[in-house]
């Protein structure tokens, strides 16, 4: 069996940047036509000269293919409109982290409120740049996305021209708020559609599956897996894939985060076989975002087989989600 | 301030063998009057003479102490009248472990109900032989303790002149099981007390702090809390304080246990004394024990004192609870 998906987006990643850059930004450039670049480097990206910078940096990286770095800025309360106004030329969205909630996120927001955020949501709105949120509170981890949703519904209602897209849904709670507010949008990950915090400490404790936010509850999955697998016009697929070195995470005080950028298109494409919905994968993987962003990427043809694959047990420092471990499908070819 | 215990008892032990047992058990003997000994070696102890050879060497082991190992068979539905009968002289329990529930417990038992249980369950009923399980189901980590309650509830209300031990007790609705069976007793972990799931996984992941059962949510250790701090007449001090070498607890897939045992009596005294309970440790390290298993301990008394003290950051192999850190209490003598 063979899916030719055209143009593939990431609407998720985590390029990092130096050394980790230059060893993964080529392996999502080699699969997807385009990607949504997180912004929480050391320090975040602020300004629109960082910005550049660093879209220079991903392009020297990604040199030689037909790839798209989507980038977007640290969400400031202070980005006024005609900030924004000049920044809207380089940018595809502003996401927006709670201080502390995840890696490098020390400079978010402290209270998201509708009032504080005010006059730079507004400008947004006016501008159509999206808002992509981190959506935890600092409560009980396993609660945490819970009870961010009232947050995600009070701006969606006081914003109601601002595109908000819940970053990395992981609950039945927020799948369930999607079709509640009409500027509402979510990304879904390749790994909370595989697995539940079982997979993380179920058995043994699994560094490499630890992420934030933390896999749920076997209902919250399924939730996950019936919208995915519907391609439900609210949802994209961004990989949150979020490269660590090997030792940040198979030490004490492991970092969150599950590498899956050089398998996500096939793992999905098995994923989506396997539940005889492979019809839907260019919708989740591609028209949603291209719909929900008004953006129309460079043509690239992605052709995958289910051929079994192994997967590398490491890449450089790296080591992927599945490492070792054979897959059903794989790239057949990239045009 | 100060406190002294009489005759402190760790009512749920893992000694390990070999190397980890010289390493861990005069640990356990220094600041302990007696121990429950698990008997999930690799093979489990089934047999009389496997179990008074094992004592032997804990009894090496901990040569010069004051210090009686309370030995424990690993349960078998063959075990018939006559052999406990016979064990009953050299052992103070039986462990039952659900099939491949956690460390070395894959010779546990496949099924759990009454009838098969039978007659192991009558006989030990008649020779007043307790009967401490491990009570998980293999269902979704959160739930598995919970689901297992309905088991214990029917063996409670089968075999009511049976003493059975609900283990290492994580969560509300176990503590809320204790009040509606008079023959329903448990045992509660230092670190059971003092963590949730937002320890272990809420921040960085933190192996030496992942555990079978694995932590809960804040409700449950508030409910655990409760009862240890009243010393509830049917709950005792049970540390399960279970070593792993470093590279084990360090690596990927690390092994589950928490090794408290060294820690145990000076972080429990500065918890009772912040909640400004100290007078109620006396009978939840020792006396609830002593008349749940109508036993009763060689004099042992250890004086603690609210002087703070650094948690070495290894023994030996193995690193404890709090490694490193400061604790506000501190065993002042053993005599």
């Amino acid at each position: 069996m063979q899916l030719a998906l055209n143009s593939p987006l990431d609407m998720h990643l985590h390029l990092r940047d130096e050394a980790m850059l230059n060893i993964v930004a080529p392996l999502s450039a080699k699969s997807f036509a385009a990607a949504i670049i997180m912004p929480n480097l050391v320090p975040p990206i602020t300004t629109i000269a960082a910005l550049k910078a660093y879209k220079e940096r991903i392009m020297i990286a990604t040199k030689g293919e037909k790839f798209t770095p989507l980038m977007t800025l640290f969400f400031q309360d202070s980005y006024d409109y005609d900030f924004l106004k000049e920044a809207k030329e380089y940018i595809s969205a502003i996401k927006l982290y709670p201080a502390g909630i995840t890696t490098n996120s020390e400079g978010g927001v402290s209270g998201i409120d509708s009032e504080s955020l005010k006059m730079t949501l507004d400008a947004m709105s006016e501008l159509k740049i999206p808002l992509l949120i981190h959506g935890e509170t600092n409560g009980f981890v396993m609660d945490r996305e819970k009870e961010f949703v009232p947050v995600y519904e009070e701006l969606a209602k006081n914003f109601p021209n601002l595109t908000i897209v819940m970053e990395h849904i992981t609950t039945k709670d927020s799948v369930e708020a999607l079709d509640r507010h009409k500027n509402l949008y979510a990304t879904i990950t390749l790994h909370h559609l595989l697995i539940t915090l079982d997979d993380v400490a179920g058995g043994m404790l699994e560094p490499h599956l630890f992420c934030k936010p933390i896999a749920k509850r076997p209902e919250d999955r399924e939730a996950l897996l019936k919208v995915a697998l519907e391609a439900h016009p609210k949802v994209m697929f961004g990989s949150d894939s979020a490269p660590h070195p090997q030792h940040a995470k198979e030490s004490c005080g492991c970092a969150a985060g599950v590498f899956t950028a050089p398998i996500a298109l096939p793992v999905l494409a098995e994923l989506f076989a396997h539940h005889d919905k492979l019809d839907n994968l260019q919708a989740f993987v591609s028209d949603n975002a291209q719909r929900i962003y008004d953006f129309r990427p460079e043509k690239k043809e992605v052709i995958l087989e289910d051929a079994p694959s192994t997967v590398p047990a490491i890449y450089d420092t790296v080591v992927p989600m599945y490492a070792g471990k054979e897959i059903g499908w794989s790239i057949k070819s990239v045009s």
